[in-house]
């Protein structure tokens, strides 16, 4: 059942410490299996994604239209789509990019105190491959968060995997590749998909960065692809933290808490409240929508395994809670939520006032819908072009400027025990 | 013996080819290892380091005295320490904070053409974890180059561990400890260390993010624990490409590349030149350096296995080869480096002109020296202040904003099959 705690009551620290500490994710142990699959993919490129897609996905890949979705196919999913949709699609699409341009690093290069010039110059990778899930994940506001940032941080090559059981594809994510400008979609999935981004086959070329959502075995293949090529964060289930006073509408409350929990079992949403009877009639209200919604089978499991109600006697004990909390939403509603939002440290996206639903940051508010899961907003960001860029530094010294700090270096070089990087710079210093 | 090829030459691609694949890093099978002493610290805390770091490190945690380096003895080291010496760690200490403080990213606040208001704050993580090895690889310049930009970041508890075999320490990196403002040391090393900063135990206070280098067990450590806390790069054997003409003087460019063999034998040091001539003179030169060198063991060791030298047309037809090697330092060693400069993209940090010498960047420049190796300059960074922080996006809508894009939204849920998302808009529109 749903918990219900009273901050300050007997017990309440070791259940909230409880709820802290749980990790909600899967131990299955498919480190093994991944390994292999990746192994297999390395030696044997094509003919192994072949073995696998036909044995995972009953997809057969043979011919080139097997084995790719290409841009005619999404531009005709596109064409198809309900008008209304794909204005909503280009809607999204347009805020995304827009917001994401703001992300832009800009280069520095000035010549310092002692004559040296040094900058910094960001470039974009030239190559990023998205993992697409097939089935009940596969969401085109996904591809569009993945996709626009990756275009407006100016990769050359946008590729995409996506599993096609039985060759089924999702018109929506086609619509979305389209407007997103997507350069080659492959009919693979899996492990074996993030194999082949990152070492490259004969037929699809390897990439730098890998990012998107997948299952344990996609998320278990970017961590030990880690560093071959570069990843987003490890994504675990996610979670929403309601902080509300009385005078909000509970059934509003009750919608943003089913929001999360209708995504999956393991999400979590959490409720503080500094009024107990606000909290008992949110929980009344969630249960009422349960009774209509056509997603309540998931969002009834995970309210009951992962519900959440705390209930303080002010709002400002909630920071520090939400602070270890670190969740990937946090809705402040609140009429003035601004002074608790400055208190607030750890959370991957913060949704401010009563009219600010999680949902909309979902799909059109602009930044974007990848955070931080399962307490990593202490450490970690929301996906950006920054993920799809790298910086190089640089230095250029004249002899004036060497002359002016290279002793320093040279008496450190020796210090450590490494002559020849003091020499390098002594014979310059003659 | 080390390689010498010509470009255009028959065979050259593939052999090119092999330089830019390997990856000269060790495939010891560490992870099940790492992955019991994990396990084991997580679940018995600091008994389990009282037990790795008297068989690993023949050293005796029993009194606090044994776990603790204090400060009192850092700054005893410092005051000890050459004055030569200790002028040149501040100096290295105070650009390296000057070019640092320069990364502090800005926040966004705007409010957007539907009127509703956007932004993302950045904050830093509450505490930071730096490992440090004990033995040869203990540089103070490296704690200074992680420890100073998590200071800039603003991160409130700064902790070092570090190996102290037979409870020995290194001066000099106490000293270096001291003049950055390190807040704890502990002296615990390897998986299990790392493993203590990610877990936290009772006496070592868990933190947000390791970074700093070390061996196999180590970096197997850092992997295995990303996404419980952030980690900066996997690092492998580092690398110099030296791109060089004919006016150089051959003795500073076989020091630069011996600089960078000295590190370890799995170090790559790189010329490509257009002169074939020069190539010969920078080779003897290697040669007879390494002949009075006191690291020649290494250096030889590195240069022989690893070292390349690449004969070129013309220096043009050298930027596509560095790109595909995307080296850790590259040096344009000619008169007029900026043109070269413009047209490369892969590369950790880059040292302009004949007067700039890689080691000057390891110690004093001021850009960071904890550089992507291995090729991973095509999707990393260097370190940086953002290492140790984090962004938190925030969405602000007021009704109007909420009614302008609140419908697209709204049409995309219920398209994904998300309808309570759908509904936690639809109640507010009302």
């Amino acid at each position: 059942m749903m918990q219900f705690l009273t901050h300050g009551e007997d017990g309440f620290e070791r259940a909230f410490e409880r709820v802290v500490r749980d990790r909600r994710e899967s131990d299955a142990d498919v480190a093994r299996d991944v390994a292999r699959i990746l192994s297999e993919v390395r030696e044997r490129g094509d003919r192994a994604l072949v073995e696998y897609t036909m044995r995972f996905d009953d997809h057969r890949l043979t011919e080139d239209g097997d084995w790719r979705i290409t841009a005619e196919e999404c531009a005709a999913a596109h064409a198809e789509l309900e008008p209304d949709l794909r204005d909503a699609l280009q809607l999204a699409a347009d805020r995304i990019r827009a917001y994401h341009e703001g992300q832009l690093p800009e280069d520095r290069d000035y010549t310092d105190t002692v004559g040296m010039r040094i900058g910094a110059r960001w470039n974009a990778v030239e190559a990023a491959g998205l993992y697409v899930p097939g089935g009940r994940a596969a969401y085109p506001s996904s591809l569009l968060m993945n996709a626009i940032p990756a275009k407006v941080a100016g990769v050359d090559r946008l590729v995409v995997t996506t599993p096609t059981p039985k060759g089924e594809s999702n018109p929506l994510v086609l619509a979305a590749a389209h407007i997103a400008g997507v350069d080659e979609i492959w009919r693979v999935g899996g492990a074996q998909a993030v194999a082949a981004l990152a070492y490259g086959t004969d037929r699809i070329g390897r990439v730098d960065v890998v990012t998107g959502p997948g299952n344990a075995w996609v998320a278990e293949a970017k961590r030990q692809l880690y560093g071959v090529v570069g990843i987003d964060m490890v994504a675990g289930p996610s979670e929403i933290l309601v902080i509300a006073d009385r005078d909000n509408d509970p059934d509003w409350i009750a919608a943003d808490l089913l929001s999360q929990a209708e995504h999956d079992p393991t999400s979590q949403s959490i409720l503080i409240t500094d009024d107990r009877g606000f909290a008992k009639l949110v929980e009344d209200a969630v249960d009422l929508q349960l009774m209509n919604l056509p997603t309540a089978k998931t969002a009834r499991t995970s309210w009951e395994a992962n519900g959440l109600i705390v209930v303080v006697d002010t709002l400002d004990v909630a920071i520090p809670l939400a602070d270890r909390l670190a969740a990937e939403h946090v809705q402040l509603a609140v009429a003035d939520p601004e002074p608790l939002f400055q208190k607030l440290r750890h959370a991957g996206s913060v949704f401010l006032g009563r009219t600010t639903p999680e949902a909309v940051g979902d799909y059109v508010a602009g930044p974007n819908h990848v955070l931080p899961t399962g307490r990593r907003a202490r450490f970690a960001s929301g996906l950006s072009v920054l993920n799809f860029m790298k910086r190089t530094s640089f230095i250029d010294a004249n002899p004036q400027a060497l002359a002016a700090i290279g002793p320093a270096a040279i008496a450190l070089a020796h210090a450590e025990g490494l002559p020849a990087h003091a020499k390098s710079i002594e014979l310059r210093l003659k």
